[in-house]
């Protein structure tokens, strides 16, 4: 799909519409040029962001894809009116008013579901989460591991601080992480701090080949990064996770998303229930 | 909408249909139960969803709300099908088909937006992002500040590095974050670092009150934590802050999401157009 855009216009911060529009346009090969305009909370903005589309629309001689997530009547009926020449898929009025009829209430027309975030104690424990993430990160501290819901393991530069981050951030998990060293190969046990905690970690490998990679642009040449210790480590780490019943996955060909929707499937099924 | 539950059904990891699900409920009132079921890529499996499905179909006596984003059409048959006693919407048929008509092409019946991106480009930026992001948390660093995207700079514990964080997970933005300190008050100017950067230096504040709440978690009955010594520190950076002219907004009644999207539409309005 060259030569046509896709907008997300929004009264919040637009990541629902961009979110949801995005793995609609996943089932198509092209990858359009993508335009978020969060904040569209009144009427003037509104026109603002049509008189951008109709001008995209000349240009690309198409009407650009317009994905809407507008709860304010007024300003939705700016973007849908016949005026916007762009194709616009409103996607609060297909599903809220169904949803009105078998609920047998009307929706409350609150705009941005982030907006009162804030305030609630769900939010508060992801920013706990987040710093109890940040304060074990690596191996940083075995202290309050008793805390943790999660203990991400395996080698340098597997993908535990990135998950370990995304698991605070997204699902407020208290996500440790800790590295498995060649002296832990040595000794031919886990660390032992990890011990009493074994049922909740969980590990992460990685291909030698991208693991040497990856170690070789932050140190070229080392021996760190050299393919054959990687290939030494991951095998030494994979043996001791089967050896100590630690579940693992391969990180090498997973999202971020993926891995933590996997950790929290093993590990914590409670978790996708709230 | 006590005894109702909500269920997420994906083949992929379920973000997008709980995203999208969560901010259709958000217009409702009350909260019900919800339910992520991620990786439902056989008809086994969606089979064991759709028994879970109608066990609490009949233990509320009320049709569970089901939101899916199947690719697969036979797995989808399952759900969809008169046999789940859920009542389902259907994300990806709604909006899918008119786009195949609009673009005049089939789409691909991928599964998994997430699946590809292990491999991508924009994913190694957004691991980068979440490094350099680490390395320069809370001043850690002043080197390489020019990589940065964006510098955020506040008193201590406004907020700075959650949307760090998040910039860089989401947004693959390489977000810096700087502690204004008392000393830099009783300096009356910007940490020397920052001067060469000011046009990618945005600011959080936030009300004393609430600082001093959160500063007393960390430290209880400190100075640092007093509501005095937090009202002068908030009004000495937010003095700085204008008089630099540093863009900077209040953290205090605003999610992470909103605060990031608000960053971005002011420093980097560029990364909202891909």
């Amino acid at each position: 799909m060259p030569n046509r855009s896709v907008f997300f216009v929004s009264d919040g911060t637009g990541i629902t519409a961009e979110t949801f529009g995005n793995s609609i346009l996943a089932q198509f090969t092209a990858k359009p040029r993508r335009v978020r305009r969060p904040f569209i909370d009144t009427e003037d903005k509104a026109r603002q962001v049509v008189a951008e589309i109709n001008q995209v629309a000349d240009q690309e001689g198409k009407p650009p894809i317009v994905f809407i997530t507008l709860v304010n009547e007024d300003i939705r009926d700016v973007v849908t009116n016949t005026a916007c020449r762009g194709m616009v898929l409103d996607m609060f009025r297909t599903f809220v008013e169904p949803l009105e009829r078998e609920f047998g209430i009307k929706s409350n027309h609150r705009v941005g579901r982030f907006s009162d975030a804030a305030k609630s104690q769900e939010y508060d424990d992801r920013i706990e989460a987040i710093n109890f993430s940040l304060a074990h990160d690596d191996g940083q501290s075995s202290r309050n591991l008793e805390l943790a819901d999660v203990i991400l393991v395996g080698v340098s530069r597997s993908g535990k601080t990135p998950t370990s981050l995304y698991l605070a951030m997204q699902h407020g998990i208290k996500a440790a992480n800790y590295p498995l060293i060649p002296e832990d190969f040595e000794r031919n046990k886990l660390p032992s701090a990890l011990a009493p905690f074994k049922a909740k970690c969980f590990g992460l490998s990685i291909d030698p080949g991208r693991l040497a990679q990856i170690r070789n642009e932050r140190r070229p040449g080392s021996k760190y990064a050299a393919l054959e210790n990687c290939r030494y480590e991951v095998n030494e780490a994979e043996t001791m996770m089967r050896r100590e019943g630690i579940g693992w996955l391969s990180s090498t060909h997973k999202s971020i998303e993926e891995i933590a929707t996997t950790i929290l499937r093993d590990i914590r099924p409670d978790r996708l229930i709230y």
